[in-house]
């Protein structure tokens, strides 16, 4: 998978100057938590003592699902054309959390189902008008899978040429949550209802009907077990391509914010295929979707934020950015004891 | 306490047109969880359909304690009067996530020992150089801290005059930690070995030793049970004019992002004299300081960040800034679903 992307692992070397440049600022040692472990962690990935969190620009990847024709989405499909446009003329969620925040986006589409070839300011990579009904048949042919990685990886490569310090990963795709979830069985080997949940907004009825087609789409393929086989057995296009973007991203020394469910299984995907791209993950928000948490538990990851939110779109990442600003600022713009004039603790 | 502050109840009447507006925007129903609390909660506060949390301004209180003459802290005395210097020079954690966030600070003298009169920029409210020894007599009079209440409202109100429609509180102060395990131990009545944490960095010893010192302090003055008697008994000055600050913005409708072990502690003793004052309080973060639970248990709340960060300073409510930011903007600067022609899910 996207094996021509050299990813070199971080300068281990490095690590005790920035600790040092860590605990030689004013405050006990220690003290801002997971802040200092992220400031870490962006030295480490940028290769720089004093890392840069800005400009940081959200990947936005919208597609459609032929698995929604199972009736698995409480929404129409329709919606994901819709959002498109809402993302681009500027109303969605993240669209409002981005200005806040001070991050741009770039939405991409991957393969949405009906034609927005007319937007202005959509960036068009779509692979087919949505994947076919995983519950029948593949999702994605192999050449299929192998364009969204690469378009997924060109367009974070473009961004970072385009002077992206950070990126931000984030998706819209009516039933997106039923192929992650379908991902997260095949990687994880968790059981299908423990990863299967409301999604953008299903009733128990709507959820167990939902458990019962992703059961038996998962019969359809028990051999699909590596990301990569799983992302043609289950797809979708928009999760195939954050799985690029981050892969790429990580072979640019370019930390990558992940959001909530989707985001994350992308994210395992990616990292089952290229491992040495995990150190460059930042885990941005547990989502409540109930999948979420195994994946996480998969990565070793804990997210930043806990916010009780479950809307993807990279809202999650958003708001985590500007915690990694702050651990950024903490190393270029905080003083040190001796610069300061401030005793230390006695040892 | 403040008697002259009114606070009138925020307006129950607007929340169903304020849940309606959340509703109408493009997002599944909730699917924003606590960023949607906050804009409800924000929007009672500020009397606004749409509220607002830019200028956004930290005061960041410093004061010091007589009871560090009994070896309550792992730090020397004179580190409060050298942090303000920081402060007001621009290189502490505060300045630094301040900057990031876009947030701007006003430091107050609230009782330093030693003359920092100097200092331009720093705002002069100290009611005296530290209080007196706690563990031997009352930390400071009646009036010393009736002066100091009044200091924390006044300075409130001047931020609120001048624009802020957000304020956040933060404290500097060595040995304030043992200060407020004191108040949270008289109006909780939680037992003090539990409220008792290391501070800014003691071992093992020094904890026990701070417990014992803590428990002699208390047993002085067993009948300081209300917030008003338990600040003259174990102070600072710091916290009591937190707590002032606090009753006279939610007297000004100013929402109030409440730090975290000491902000908090200053919080249990405002809404103790004035639970009126309780709705316009936003928890910012969940402190490593082991009290910090008990307190936020006993005021019903939940934190929105809990990044394991223990320096105060007004840092986590700092962080917590740009929460309360994207929730506006959800409010204010995100699509209906008429505007934006989304389709909503078929109910």
């Amino acid at each position: 998978m996207l094996k021509s992307y050299r990813i070199a692992a971080p300068p281990a070397e490095l690590g005790p100057a920035v600790q040092a440049a860590i605990d030689a600022k004013t405050k006990p040692p220690a003290s801002l938590g997971r802040i200092e472990a992220l400031a870490l962690q962006l030295a480490l990935c940028q290769h720089d003592l004093q890392p840069c969190a800005e400009p940081a620009r959200l990947l936005l990847f919208a597609a459609d699902h032929g698995l929604v024709a199972e009736g698995v989405s409480a929404w129409p499909q329709a919606v994901t054309g819709e959002m498109v446009r809402n993302f681009v003329h500027g109303g969605a969620a993240a669209n409002a959390f981005a200005r806040a925040c001070g991050a741009s986006i770039t939405v991409i589409d991957a393969g949405v189902a009906g034609d927005l070839y007319w937007l202005d300011g959509l960036v068009g990579r779509r692979i087919a008008a949505g994947t076919r009904n995983a519950r029948r048949e593949d999702a994605m042919t192999a050449s299929e899978r192998d364009a969204a990685l690469e378009a997924g990886a060109e367009v974070a490569v473009t961004a970072i040429d385009a002077g992206a310090r950070v990126l931000l990963l984030g998706e819209m795709g009516i039933g997106n949550s039923a192929s992650a979830a379908l991902l997260a069985h095949a990687l994880t080997g968790g059981p299908l209802p423990a990863l299967t949940g409301p999604g953008a907004g299903l009733d128990a009825a709507g959820l167990a009907h939902k458990i019962a087609v992703l059961e038996a789409a998962a019969a359809r393929r028990p051999d699909a077990k590596s990301g990569s086989a799983a992302l043609a057995a289950f797809g979708g296009f928009e999760i195939a391509m954050m799985s690029g973007a981050l892969v790429a991203a990580a072979a640019e020394r370019t930390p990558i914010v992940v959001d909530g469910f989707i985001a994350s299984v992308a994210a395992l995907v990616a990292i089952d295929a290229r491992p040495e791209s995990r150190p460059w993950c930042v885990f941005a928000h547990r989502s409540t979707e109930p999948g979420h948490d195994a994946v996480l538990q998969h990565l070793a990851a804990t997210p930043l934020l806990d916010l009780q939110m479950r809307l993807g779109e990279g809202t999650g990442a958003l708001l985590a950015l500007p915690l990694l600003r702050a651990a950024c600022a903490m190393l270029s713009d905080m003083a040190s004891f001796e610069n300061a004039g401030v005793s230390r603790a006695p040892a």
